[in-house]
């Protein structure tokens, strides 16, 4: 046998947990929902031809010319055939692609593929060509080679979807992001099977779509930054050939700034509107109570319809506090005359009205969970971002409604927090039906923070996480499993043009001003971002112009060395000594850095905002190393080393350079653990 | 005085050279025309604001906000002013910009800014905004640091370019460049004061833009990948706003198998006519005796015409060889009829033929140096590939004429061998007049071996050397100071979002199949591609499908380490013995990289076709360690010593994933010095 021997082994839900631990050789993410693995091998070589039968949508030969590309590039094959064949299938492909229907890209197509590998060659099944799509990437991320080749292992797997809704939201808003990010993004997507794009397309920072009805959207409201009609037409054609849906929001009757300062006739306070720089919640309001608002929006909204074929349509919704409703007495007049007790109210009247045209133009409502109400139809869609409790109430209440509260991927934290976010506890108090009302969810990614150099490493790998969440059976949620084939498939992503890896290098040479940066990528492999909304204290300390190309731009949510190190004390100080050497090689890495750093520093001073942060990454590495010594040499410090330890490690957990080292908790440990 | 205290020097043209080789602080490339240095500086800080006089184009206000945005980057300063404000200037602005009316966008245009930095502030003044882009190009790139801040020197600079004509050439027929990658090369250029942008749109392997009336030309001659007219519409006006032409060249009459795929009726030859997929020159031609070629190119370049408002349109015409023509009957006899005496007589004639439209579409003519001949007016514009004696052939017949000779980035030769090309040498035999007509050159990016993932890689920063030799004084060529800008002007390509720097190390992760490249990035160090066309033999052992995300892939043609070391081993051994140390860094580092490398070698046959490169490697750094050794203890080798090293010196002259390694003369240098 050349290969490494597969165990047969059916593997089912309940047993994934285990068969994972036993690092089984799938890398899979997310996870299929059943996998049996097969003994052999499928051998991958230059002759390798794909056949495609059926009755597919012609997307599937476009996605099959780039499995082909793909493919090559992974295993360095020259393959002989280098485009799918629309005309004829050859005969005896090794891989035959069998479809049964064209896809429409619609809420609740069948996405389900089966897969097949023997020595005699891979069969895939699917009913729609998405399904075949989604098989596809599965193949290549189950490639296994040796030192004799590449191959794809036998096996059979049954996949669907745990979720229809799997969706990513981008705002394009607070920074807008260039076609070619959307696109890289897209694919992305597909690579770990989320089918949903959803575009926030208007803020208070931005109205980001040409509008021919009312151009000054865009001339007045976008400061040159906005997709043309024809951008977005190619942007949506992009993500149906990858089985995705793309769907608009445009945020009503808040965060509505933009939209004001190309038409203040729509307001509810006269005043002078002004693009908005700073981050956060402001008044500005369209006015619920002036015909022509509706008149506009209903427009306006039927032109934005008209470039989006999906059936959804996002119309905000969130964080109105009505202020401007307030102050205006002619609304305050409209409320008594038509009994409209309180804002909430009058902006579910708003919602009602705008509902109208939604027939007409042949949309469904979908709107963040305020716009929850009772005068509201159930036919709208509800995305909860407030909470689970809020989801619940949205799925008693008989609307659909999709999770993001869990799944804020803007707020930097580590990607084990979303992983382990469940959209259907069993605490929830929904009767079945109910509960069939929680069709997914969407990860949210707001950009007051990112730009194009940075949004990659915002959203990636961590969204595979997310997407595994709502693909793969409930059961699948063992953390470190999780992390190992993340890191697998970011190598993915990267492949398929994603820069959430390369990005970092860039900045740090950018801030650097060189090419030698190693005692910045050290740094960057402890440091996080800081988490929540902290990082960016009162939405002031940065406006959308403010530099992102910094320190913090360049850390991610999963610092990789932080992770690691904290894994070797944990397991170490649980008795694993082995762990020893790994972590003095990190410490003394630690401790020896500021020294390079400051020699890269000098004359640079886009660096001193983490000059401390620096020396506090060494001397916290040094007390940690003088811990472990204690320790080893079973000894006791002094008083005054542990004084000197608590100053130490106070000091280290300061931000720099809106960042924090994520090692000190595990530094603490050993400090504790050595007294 | 806080700062470096600046000499006060008015150097010329021909003190350029010895002000550069004092180091002088200046990074600009392509150099100014006159600097003079003053004393003191200009600090940049929040408070910066810039204002614009005069009667300019609107797209200085864009080309304003995207300096605020470089410079904010750059600094980490975060501006209190985003945006320039189109309606009215700020009061004693840091940043005065004066211009005297708005550009057009075409050859010949004025382009030259004059720059004044005192302690007091900034004055940028030129005849059109396009000077006053190259201006705030000049001054992103001389923003100067010290523990302080960062801060403008003091200086006046006086700039215009030697050429009008400034280009360069993307092939996107053999692969593919979508819009992105066009976009990002066109900031690269701007950033080096290129103004052309030629693209090659047809070619055997493909057909890139949408054609309205001969849709077949995509459908059947792109595999999918071309440009809508929407995108080209959007590509000019992105080069529009920076300055820079595009025009549009579609080949013919050969290189025309894509053509031929969609429309045979227009061939020379009847066959089954199939997109080519090798590299190379290929038989299909049009067919210049039928009057229907005539009336599908007049009605293609009119509308392909529209599309690119620039005064050029090239036809290609290179390279062909007539085959078919020859196997025409038909076609022989019309030359017997018409008294053609040969091919390259019938090429004029039917160019001359496509003249006659140019006119009605309003264009110049520009071909490749093959179109020259008695018949073809002098309109027509010359872009001389083939040699200086062309070019010299061509101007005196009194066409205007442009260099690509020497200019071909894609053969991956180093920067210092296009540096040193020169246009306009004194050996030329030309009157003034003649000389004249020498307007300018273009590099030439040739995608037969380059995909979106490496172009850059290829196109930059070597172009920056072309762009110098193209605006700067003749004087300016000096190789060490070049190649110290070119590092230098890398970090502002890549702050662009140029992928150059960053490509490498994507590649490397894609064949290591995890993130510890650390062995394969000391290869890249010293590895370069196979130059010419030597590394796809016959054309045939790469398709146009086949991977490129390989080692050679990551490899560039001036391996930085390579560059290092060879200056380090001809200094040594021209007496410079503190180089010892560093060169013997290098060969210790070497010699031990290939244990390593079979490290992660390991079961990843990808990385076979390099594994004797690595071997290579580590045994010329031993040998070259024990010649340094040798020369050291002044002792002389044995013969067998020198036997083997021969050996290993010749193994290590092989190529090995289509690269060779570029440190073997130097210590073959060694080799020699040590016997």
């Amino acid at each position: 046998m050349r290969r490494v021997l597969f165990l047969v082994i059916s593997f089912h839900l309940f047993s994934l947990g285990t068969i994972y631990a036993q690092k089984q050789l799938l890398d899979v993410m997310p996870v299929p929902k059943h996998v049996e693995l097969g003994e052999g091998w499928f051998e991958i070589n230059s002759n390798l031809k794909v056949g495609i039968q059926g009755n597919p949508h012609h997307r599937i030969y476009a996605q099959t010319n780039r499995f082909l590309n793909r493919l090559g590039n992974k295993t360095g094959t020259f393959l002989k055939q280098g485009y799918a064949d629309i005309s004829s299938s050859p005969e005896n492909p090794g891989l035959l692609i069998k479809v049964n229907r064209p896809a429409q890209v619609k809420f609740g197509e069948d996405e389900s593929y089966q897969l097949s590998i023997t020595d005699q060659g891979i069969q895939l099944d699917a009913e729609t060509d998405i399904g075949a799509i989604y098989g596809l990437e599965t193949l290549l991320q189950i490639i296994k080679s040796d030192s004799n080749g590449y191959y794809f292992p036998s096996l059979k797997i049954e996949d669907s979807p745990r979720f229809p809704w799997r969706g990513l939201m981008i705002d394009v808003a607070r920074h807008f992001q260039p076609v070619a990010v959307i696109k890289r993004n897209i694919d992305g997507m597909a690579a770990v099977k989320m089918n949903v794009l959803h575009l926030h397309l208007s803020d208070d920072q931005g109205f980001r779509v040409e509008s021919k009805l009312y151009p000054k959207l865009t001339s007045m409201g976008s400061d040159g930054f906005y997709y043309t009609q024809e951008q977005i037409k190619d942007i949506v054609r992009y993500a149906d050939e990858r089985g995705i849906r793309v769907y608009p929001e445009f945020d009503v009757p808040g965060h509505a700034t933009a939209i004001l300062t190309a038409y203040p006739e729509f307001a509810s306070k006269e005043m002078v509107y002004q693009i908005e720089r700073n981050a956060g919640v402001f008044d500005p309001t369209l006015d619920p109570t002036n015909p022509k608002t509706y008149e506009f929006l209903n427009n306006l909204f039927a032109e934005m319809a008209s470039l989006f074929p999906d059936n959804y349509f996002h119309i905000g919704g969130d964080e109105n506090e009505g202020k401007h409703w307030n102050e205006n007495k002619d609304i305050q007049r409209f409320m008594r005359k038509k009994k409209i007790k309180d804002n909430h109210a009058l902006q579910a009247y708003f919602n009602k009205n705008l509902l109208k045209n939604f027939e007409t133009i042949g949309k469904k409502m979908v709107g963040w969970d305020e716009i929850i109400h009772e005068d509201l139809p159930n036919t709208a869609v509800i995305q909860s971002w407030r909470g689970l409790d809020n989801m619940e109430k949205a799925a008693k209440s008989g609307y659909k409604t999709m999770l993001s509260n869990g799944f804020y991927i803007d707020l930097m934290h580590a990607a084990e927090k979303h992983y382990l976010v469940e959209p259907l506890p069993d605490t929830l108090d929904l009767t079945e039906e109910e509960r069939s009302n929680i069709i997914g969810g969407e990860a949210t990614m707001w950009s007051e923070l990112v730009t194009p150099y940075t949004i990659d490493s915002r959203i990636w790998p961590r969204t595979a996480a997310i997407a595994e969440r709502l693909w793969s059976p409930k059961e699948v949620r063992d953390v470190d499993e999780m992390y190992r084939r993340m890191d697998i498939i970011s190598l993915h992503l990267e492949q398929l043009g994603l820069q959430h890896l390369s990005s970092r290098d860039l900045i740090l040479r950018n801030i650097a001003n060189q090419t030698n940066i190693k005692p910045l990528q050290v740094l960057t492999g402890v440091c996080q971002p800081l988490q929540g909304y902290t990082r960016n204290p009162g939405g002031t300390m940065y406006q959308s112009y403010s530099p992102f190309l910094l320190f913090a731009d360049a850390c991610i949510a999963d610092p990789p060395d932080a992770y690691n190190f904290n894994k070797l004390v944990e397991q170490y100080l649980a008795g694993e000594d082995e762990n020893l050497k790994a972590i003095i090689n990190y410490l003394s890495l630690w401790e020896a850095n500021n020294d390079l750093f400051v020699e890269i520093a000098e004359n640079t001073p886009i660096l001193n905002e983490i000059a401390e942060l620096s020396v506090n990454l060494s001397d916290i590495a040094g007390i940690g190393r003088e811990a472990l010594k204690y320790i080893l040499e079973e000894e006791k410090p002094g008083e005054e080393w542990i004084e000197r330890s608590r100053k130490i490690s106070a000091k280290a957990r300061k931000q720099g350079g809106r960042t924090e080292l994520k090692i000190v908790g595990s530094i603490e440990q050993l400090i504790i653990n050595c007294q």
